[in-house]
């Protein structure tokens, strides 16, 4: 054990750990989760701690031999050699300060070692004076938050493209495969599957734009803030370095913000992250509700797809299978939209010159940015990939269907239109027959308006025959 | 045009209006939503001024004539006579200091009228010294908000009775008809229509229960604890007399708060209320789904029950008609559900000795009171009370449906259940054939064995050839 | 009274109102808020109206004198001259066929009128067959939606605009004002006041950015798509006209989608567009917050600055006078996020080839654009623009912090500067005092570096001193 | 490696694991969020999988050898014992399936050790067969989940009555300290600190109330109802005793619902429960936003208390304290609200028969108990237990304050009194001069009048004087 020493007064610290005194503190202090901080925040706090520390050593504020230590041990801390000595809880009081001081502490602990000293004796390096020079946990943590975020995005984004490549995939597979199209899950009329499987499509195309987009937000960093955003304390040109030195490590198009007092105290670019994965998130419930709707069944449900099977289904019931990667898929977007809720609560309580409820919005939006980028994986090599469309039953429940009406009412009237539909309706006969004993049309004429291209494709489905 | 004046200055205020001065500012202060009170929340103003005039003239405080025109006043407020005079818009700021004020205006000047004098008269009947004598808007407000909720609450409660009640009297009448039950949308077990209506009236009950509990914290009110619940200002035979007098007018069982500080600073139990409240949306979204679901078709859906058509439900497709009154609960459940999401957030940004985010409270709890209660009706009248079943559709899907395997596995074992279950799906084929063919059971064993209501009930289906 | 006929059956329609049946069936149906449609959805749906019209007239489905009496009769709708026509409630089950068709009966009566008949003459324009030619609710209904709240967000976009500006001349007015910076409530270190309303301007200059970008999705149009994207029955001219003509009349720059089938059955822009409101929301809230605490006292809170009196605050207190205008400020910004979670509800419950639940969503997205917009501008009129700064009152607080040792700190060393601060803190006595007397620094290098100019600007306060 | 297989086909099992195939199959398809599950949820499920053996030794439908063997390695599963074998991620699909069928797995293959097997020697004892015996994941999930809820809701209520006692004993503490109340952060009227205290302390009481209440629903179990809450399969004779069986071996007031029906499909307890820890933790965060306005300064703030110092507060600024322990409450609100959110998704997503997404509902409930208890503790601990009075600053803020001027009104008038008010924010000058010099009041009677204790409790203060 080695005693320490802070402005409460000593504790003890066990000899091994690298972390000290206000680390321990913290543990004691937030025995909240359980949970650790997240890897990619830890290798951020790395990359931010080296960086400030070159930028010092380049304006003659730290010495060389002390910044290399420092630098080098930061660098280990990026490579997730000490991912075990950082043991505040995720949820913690104090805007991330418990969070920098592990930081400052298990890097300045091992600079002393690789100066030859001994863990504890900060008069080598100082996790204030060295470590955290020129620096405050009000421009570090967020700082470091953004780059966080800003490298599981990265993941995330290449996880929705290939899910996006998928449903492009299977919309051309399932092009000529004519459905029924439901609007109220009410028969509407038809519908192709790949048009709908086009259409999931699309729709992540827009949420990869608006993730990207809202990213942007994150890459605008307030290093050179130091407490409040005047930079009080922060060498100018030690501002202008440092910044430029994090772009370089972390290759992340980092900005300096222009207003380090807004940057310090405001937190909506998280808000913003946040909201365009949850509209993501809303998205993606869709479609795992479509998916399950259409493969409902086996035999008492729209049985129009299969889902992939990828487990039994039941402890109980022989032969079932459920589609497990659709309901963990809307899991996560329950998940994720509770999170976004979190953090909106978490962004709104930010008072004068400073948020301190970073830490609880950090742990969530990694979180989202995590499981999303996890369940887009397995959704489509394990669900999507897979799905093979059910043709003839597809086919069977259009020809049975009443709402082949709507193509057949520009040639007889919307009157006449609605009379068969009733009598189908009441009947439970095929609009065919009722069409043909009414006389309303002949059945050539009723070919080619039924013709399955030609009604889900714009405009009159048999167009040519009303110009005769 | 009369000229008034406050602590701000004077201000012109039409001759023909009841409010005045400071109604008038919060007119140009707040012109947010265009919505004006609710009129149960002008009621309960009504009452509350009535009561605190008695209180005050039994005290002594007040004359008894001006008490006495006071109290007249009030009490037509509380028929709705100036419900027009009531125009401050319901998001204000100020924790309802203009509502309280606009009340305390207007019962002013219309008993300066009953008393022979013009409106503006203060020295006759002044809206502070005599209306608002030992009140403040703090203890007013709060008070005034739950008789209000307390009111419709009762009506709501009536709906919900009826609309359990309904869903009982359905699952009598479906009580025979077999169908099959769901899990993961997939086939699970055979169920009776019955069943699953009877579930939605127990569901119900546990709803009632829940909002009965909850609305009983809306009893106690702060009636005497004045600014911040110290009681300043107010004699406490009147404290003692305010809350029995209201108690009576408004045939509520009103109970004053033994800590007027806490009961003057928290709102937690309106977000007590609204949890119930949101409890019951999301209870009624899944009975509206379940429905949509079960009527889904009428040809490429589940097919299993027909709701009533009460419009029709297309602009294009005829004889279209669709669940809207299911779709309008799933609305109003979302609204209800938003509506929780405000008040919490109101609720959680109360500070030291008041909440001032009042007014948003009171506008969303009084609407999600309103809007189930709107909902609920017209829900049981247009739709639950007119559903019929499709009953051989419904027994055509049981037998056609794999799930009955689960009943045949005790007694051929999980292993062959399973293979019977695989090429049942595989083949299409109906799962007694399969059976009859494997030679695993006999035509006479099946026949007990898949017995429907055997199959609904608890035990072993066929129980009794285990036992041979 | 007219009667009127209508797949469910017939009803009575009084003789004077231009709604007609089906409009009626939905008032009976939907008794849920009292709310009445958006003027500016009304609006919008008489320029798709008149659109649709004139690109039927255009390609030949529609006689020209039908169709110049349509467009007559939608015209006069989105001049407000049928606004009391419009009674269908805000919510309503049916995807907004409702309110579709209560526009198609308006325009059809209208119409009839303008071409000599009486209303209910529906062989002269038929609300279905003609003003409804070639068009769903489900193309009819989205478009009119991203109309609505283009034309409102344009309102707030000014509205932000100008507070914007606001804060930015604050900012100048109070940038020599040196005051107390504080972070968790914690005295930190000095900034100027007009640091702190620049980073207002700033944050809201994101916030517009991001709303005009969010708004841009509202851009694109699925006009052309009918039931459910397909376009069946709707002419390919017809397509290219509608939208071509749709964004002459309305002067937005509305596109049509390439995506028909995605963009009639997602809703993702609706949430993105409440997303950024959502944070526009949050972000004010801070404001008002931060206003408050500001202003927090007359005597007994901080006492930075004064928010200009708009009226009494107090039915008991006499003199008081509240922060009412920040408040409403925050109210809306609650009801704003509420609205925001019945909005993602909403969009979440979509499903296969449309989201029923629109209704919902446009009510609440509309109610959120109105009162950010109208609080918006109070907010800068009643409040932001008369705050005055008590400069003496923030100067006293400096000069009596612990905060200004951070500044002391690179002279002396955090160890003695702990010290400093911590007998400072015990004692009570200024920071100065104390470090005079322990010789830490003379009297003339404190005035250098607590120079509060130098104390709020990059770098180290007093760096001379270091030099020498 | 052992070979296993099921429904889907052949996988490898390590030979040293406990777990089985579909154990496996779960890891492979769920790679969320990398958390396992929760330590009270695994023991509940050795609970009910011993209780369910003993019902079926009991029943005779498990022979007493292989019931014996499942029933001990059970309850080696409720020591924790095979903790580290529950491997299936918390966010998993399909309604718990996968986690059942690790217990299953577990318990199996324990069992097969405990007769003397190997690993994978299913026929000896069968994961399905025997260990699930006349269950189903729809009755041992759900039953679980209320087992782990109320172990944790036991703890969590001690945490909350231990914090509600500190606030009652620091009331007393506190009692005679006077201080100004504040309302709308605007000095009103004065208030004992002990008051405020008394304030927080009856606001707990309402909220342990209200989870006592709600956790009351969670003793309402289904075990019987096999797959939809028929009991299919399940002896009825079985079913009356797994329930009281247990009820013993947990030692929880466990009742069978008498609608298993409804108690398999309806997860609306888990909402009330999280509605309830939801109200407490909007609670709670008014208490630490009230503890740390307080709180604030030191010298530029409130001032009026002071929180114990628990780690130092800033990494660059010496000396700070910061109100680390009450943060750390506001965002553990945050999360439970947030939790809540997503509760209510996932709950208002049950389908007919079943709520398949009660993964992510007892994840995040869980999660809400965990957190409020550890935070509560630590609250109180470090936060509550420690705080002191700045009785003379209070003191003096309220002999400084115009808010006084309240008591002074019923003496002099309303008009007079606001006069006053106005003539000391104007001019900054004590009230009592200002009453003086008026000659208002004579300072003896403004003795009466201004004693602290009787402005804190109900009545004019001064009353006595109004009757000479």
């Amino acid at each position: 054990m080695r005693k320490e020493k802070d402005l409460i007064g000593f504790h003890e610290v066990p000899d091994e750990v690298y972390y000290g005194i206000q680390t321990i503190r913290a543990m004691e202090n937030f025995p909240i989760t359980g949970y650790h901080p997240h890897v990619e925040l830890i290798r951020a706090l790395g990359w931010v701690k080296a960086a400030a520390a070159l930028a010092n050593i380049k304006v003659g504020a730290l010495s060389p031999s002390v910044g290399k230590a420092i630098v080098q041990a930061a660098r280990e801390v990026t490579e997730g050699k000490f991912n075990q000595q950082f043991v505040v809880d995720v949820i913690q009081g104090g805007a991330g300060t418990s969070m920098n001081m592990n930081a400052n502490e298990v890097i300045a602990n091992r600079a002393i070692e690789l100066m030859g000293g001994t863990k504890g004796e900060y008069a080598k390096v100082h996790p204030n004076s060295h470590v955290n020079m020129a620096q405050s946990t009000n421009d570090v943590f967020p700082t470091a938050i953004r780059i966080a975020c800003l490298n599981v995005s990265k993941d995330l984004l290449s996880a929705l493209e290939e899910l996006k490549a998928e449903f492009n995939k299977k919309a051309k597979e399932f092009d000529s495969i004519l459905k029924m199209g439901r609007t109220h899950l009410q028969d509407a009329v038809p519908i192709r599957l790949g048009q709908e499987f086009a259409a999931y499509g699309q729709m992540l195309e827009r949420d990869i734009r608006r993730i990207q987009e809202a990213t942007k937000s994150l890459c605008i960093i307030n290093m050179g803030a130091t407490a409040v955003g005047t930079g009080l304390n922060a060498d100018p040109k030690y501002i202008e370095a440092v910044s430029e030195l994090l772009r370089e490590l972390t290759g992340l198009p980092l900005i300096r913000a222009n207003n380090l007092v807004d940057a310090t105290q405001n937190t909506d670019a998280f808000l913003e992250v946040s909201g365009a994965l949850k509209t993501l998130a809303v998205n993606l419930s869709k479609i795992a509700n479509d998916l399950r709707l259409m493969a409902s069944g086996p035999r008492t449900g729209f049985g129009e797809i299969n889902l992939p099977p990828m487990q039994p289904g039941s402890s109980i019931m022989p032969g079932k299978v459920n589609p497990v990667m659709a309901e963990v898929v809307n899991q996560v977007s329950f998940q994720v939209q509770g999170n976004d809720f979190t953090i909106a609560l978490a962004c709104g309580a930010g008072q004068l010159e400073l948020n301190v409820m970073e830490p609880v919005i950090v742990f969530n939006l990694l979180q989202s940015l995590d499981i999303l980028r996890n369940v887009l994986r397995v959704f489509r090599e394990r669900c999507v990939a897979g799905i093979t469309a059910n043709q003839s039953r597809c086919r069977e429940l259009v020809e049975n269907s009443v709402g082949i009406i709507t193509a057949i009412n520009p040639h007889v009237g919307y009157e006449v239109a609605s009379q068969i539909a009733k009598e189908a309706i009441t009947t439970g006969r095929p609009v065919r027959d009722i069409v043909l004993e009414k006389g309303a049309l002949t059945s050539r004429e009723l070919d080619v308006i039924l013709n399955p291209f030609e009604m889900t494709e714009p405009g009159i489905s048999g167009a040519e025959l009303l110009k005769r």
